[in-house]
């Protein structure tokens, strides 16, 4: 056997369980649940799923997909085009499977993050015939070290029937030694979770298996699929600067100290330049609280900036991890991953008074934020954490470019044509254009302030009519019903939210 | 003195600062903050802020009205047509007021129920200029016992610059042990709250005053309004049967045990009749942990269903009221009153696992809920304690009769006019017409189990026929944004969102 293999794979019993990835995926079954690890393209099982597209090119069958959140690898394109997918869940972020989940081809539950292991382990989601994950090693106890993320790998291998482990030689061993997996009791059964301050560790190095479960090992030999994240551009750096306002008068104000609160950010471009922002800000010995640590996390280590960071996934463009891969023992001392569920529960969230920054598609004036619906009927990735984390933390804050499609689109909106997030959790909105700090605000207060502070200039009228016109009409959030949704119908026959008259009137 | 004031303002120093409703009222000045006692017409302040209207009959100013719910006696009502208040929070719900707010002339801000407390500590809502807070007694070492409700009363009194309590002979001294006042420290440096079983005392029996701070003492003698709720009627009988099938399916899927998971129950006459319904129910040795107890709870109490329940007021119908008051003694070991920021609380409500049961002013057929907005605009009494809730319990139950208006109105739409819950946060929805299980379910699963078992059947065909037009347009949660609305528009065109057409086509 490899040395490498023996290095990390040490519990002597489970040596001899090495099979190919095809073996261990000629043992899923039409009609089983399958939880694959991965949490935005970071330590997903990816010999097992690929195996398994194959295996579709010869034979037809349906499997539901349970994950942490979104797959690298191109895995759910994949599985999407092959057509094995039933049901999948809780996030994805993938072109072709979005094409299948609105064509209806496939059924998407989008979940918050932190319920999906509720619903498992309260057996509301039925029986998981096999967890498949990926991990860097297996100790001489037993205990499975995940990879770049934990994601639900823990709460899949606690409950699945079945277990294969995707050993990857690839992944740095040093990830050994990242993790902190905490496993609560069931609901109603449970102590507090211990956690009170983010750099603390409560749970074991790895996740505790049960090694009858564990049918086979597949040793693979990949990196994660880089990060898709674009750089950081005018607009973005414009929020960032915003936001940096808003929190400089949260410490003028004496609500916050230089140091902030600990910081959670969302998934994806946006929220990955608006945390970088903070580089060339005066606030230091931050913490990190989050899901996923992406770019900006690592570059504001690398200024100096952070204190200490807890995540449930590392997902980084193909230069960053590069560099933090030679030089994890840098960041060793200062970096936990958790389970998703811990990372993204509501009692810590609370305790601990995040500052959440996540990405809006679409604000009304009134603040209600559609996260996930184009024109609000097609999925896009899914609400992710975003809600775990808006309804229980300190300050919700979204941040949003006003405008999309080259200005065809704006995203402050009279009505949201989805709502993820509702009014009462959104605490402060930024665009490039500003923030609005909608705290303690009467819905008549936001949209003043939002059509003010946030809107884009060409905007700005046509929403001011909008809410004028509505106003007079009366109620607590004046709407014009007939016309609440024509920007989007608009938009879908003309190509543009615009409305011509409204300049020339 | 009177005896009676002596025996309940046990503290010597207090007993020298007892003053008229109307002295306590002209300390108030124009733009002050008032932090009220008072949750779901419980243990409110009564007597000054009656005074405060008196005042405004001769004098202008307004206020901003802090509460813990909403208030009994008409204060409300008389306050909004006083004109004298600026800035209302966090729920009321009476008609007057409904009335100001929907014209835009005072200002509502809709909160969950737990987070008031957060934003005060904050500091994000600004000063508190004076907490007024109805008691039974002061302890001799000056702790506040209060009435029929703690609502937001230990925050108030623990931030406001002054405090006037209000003594109330006609509350039952035997009220006094019934509460447990738990204080929770800033966000980021607070431990994780004690309390793992609903039973549990984890604070002290009153409200720790710094006795400088008590400018005044107001005597008063007046027994709370009574609740308006409406009896249980047939149909709120056949939801409450439907509601027992799913408590039993759950039971046989081996998901609960016969006394269930605590339950929480909503405001008002359609949960209040849900809830009375398990007196003829197989299920015993309940849990109650929520925010109001009303009747439904005590007809529990008395059938021998309920071995404890948690609550943070009693809000019972006048027949009721009097029947508990002259046999307190009979519950009081069994029944705990606490801040609505720990009967409320993310942490709290996930790790019990509660069975949330909240009511829906309309539903979609994806799961969406309004609690709050009729036809989207007009504010009925706000979300409540709902969200906290349906967010982070076990299973989020939402009850609704399907029609309203005789018929005029279907509960069950094609898009929500205004979205409090959205369909992540809704697991089961229950109509007289039956129950639709949702978790786990795609929304396209969701649209066809919502419209078979809960709507009503003279809307069925109507609601088939926009979700197959929809589907057949494409999109994970399909919708005809030109006709997603047309149903509220066609009742306020028409007096019906019925269509005729669909009948005769």
């Amino acid at each position: 056997m490899d040395k490498q293999v023996i290095k990390r794979l040490r519990h002597p019993d489970l040596q001899t369980r090495i099979v190919s990835a095809d073996e261990a995926a000629s043992w899923i079954q039409d009609g089983m649940t399958l939880g694959l690890s991965g949490f935005t393209r970071a330590g997903d099982a990816k010999a097992v799923p690929m195996s398994l597209v194959e295996r579709a090119k010869t034979e037809a069958f349906k499997v539901n997909i349970f994950t942490g959140a979104s797959l690298g690898f191109d895995l759910d394109k994949m599985m999407a085009e092959a057509g094995i997918v039933h049901k999948r869940l809780p996030f994805q972020a993938d072109a072709s499977m979005r094409k299948k989940i609105n064509e209806g081809a496939l059924y998407f539950v989008d979940q918050h993050l932190s319920h999906t292991a509720e619903l498992i382990r309260g057996h509301v989601l039925g029986a998981i015939d096999y967890a498949i994950v990926e991990a860097v090693a297996v100790t001489e106890e037993g205990l499975i070290i995940p990879a770049t993320s934990v994601g639900n790998s823990s709460i899949f291998i606690e409950k699945a029937e079945n277990v294969i482990i995707e050993l990857n030689l690839a992944q740095p061993a040093a990830l050994e030694g990242l993790h902190d997996i905490y496993s609560a009791e069931e609901q109603g059964m449970r102590d507090p979770i211990p956690l009170t301050s983010v750099d603390q560790r409560i749970g074991e190095p790895g996740i505790r298996v049960d090694l009858s479960k564990v049918k086979g090992i597949v040793v693979t030999e990949a990196l994660d699929s880089p990060s898709t994240i674009v750089p950081p551009d005018t607009e973005t750096a414009q929020m960032a600067a915003h936001l940096i306002d808003f929190f400089r008068s949260e410490v003028q104000a004496g609500r916050l100290t230089n140091s902030l609160a600990p910081l959670q950010s969302g998934i994806g471009s946006v929220a990955n330049a608006v945390l970088h922002g903070l580089i060339d800000s005066e606030f230091e010995d931050l913490d990190i609280y989050s899901e996923v640590l992406q770019d900006a996390v690592f570059d504001l280590f690398d200024h100096g900036k952070i204190r200490f960071a807890s995540g449930c996934s590392i997902t980084l463009s193909e230069e960053k991890m590069q560099e933090v891969y030679a030089n994890l023992d840098k960041y060793q001392d200062r970096l936990v991953l958790r389970p998703q569920e811990i990372s993204n529960h509501p009692e810590l969230i609370r305790r601990l008074g995040l500052l959440s920054i996540n990405t809006a598609l679409e604000a009304d004036i009134y603040g209600n934020i559609n996260s996930t619906h184009v024109s609000g009927t097609k999925m896009m990735n899914g609400i992710g954490g975003s809600g775990d984390f808006a309804r229980n933390c300190r300050i919700a804050i979204f941040v949003t470019k006003s405008t999309a499609k080259n200005g065809a689109i704006s995203s402050i909106v009279p009505f949201a044509s989805h709502v993820d997030h509702t009014e009462h959790d959104v605490d402060v909105l930024v665009t490039e254009q500003g923030y609005a700090d909608l705290r303690g605000l009467a819905p008549r207060e936001r949209a003043l302030i939002i059509i003010e502070k946030c809107a884009h200039p060409m905007y700005k009228n046509q929403l001011l009519d909008y809410f004028e016109e509505a106003s007079a009409r009366g109620g607590h959030t004046p709407h014009i019903l007939e016309k609440a949704l024509s920007w989007h119908t608009r938009l879908a026959d003309t190509g543009t939210m615009f409305e011509e008259a409204a300049v020339i009137g």
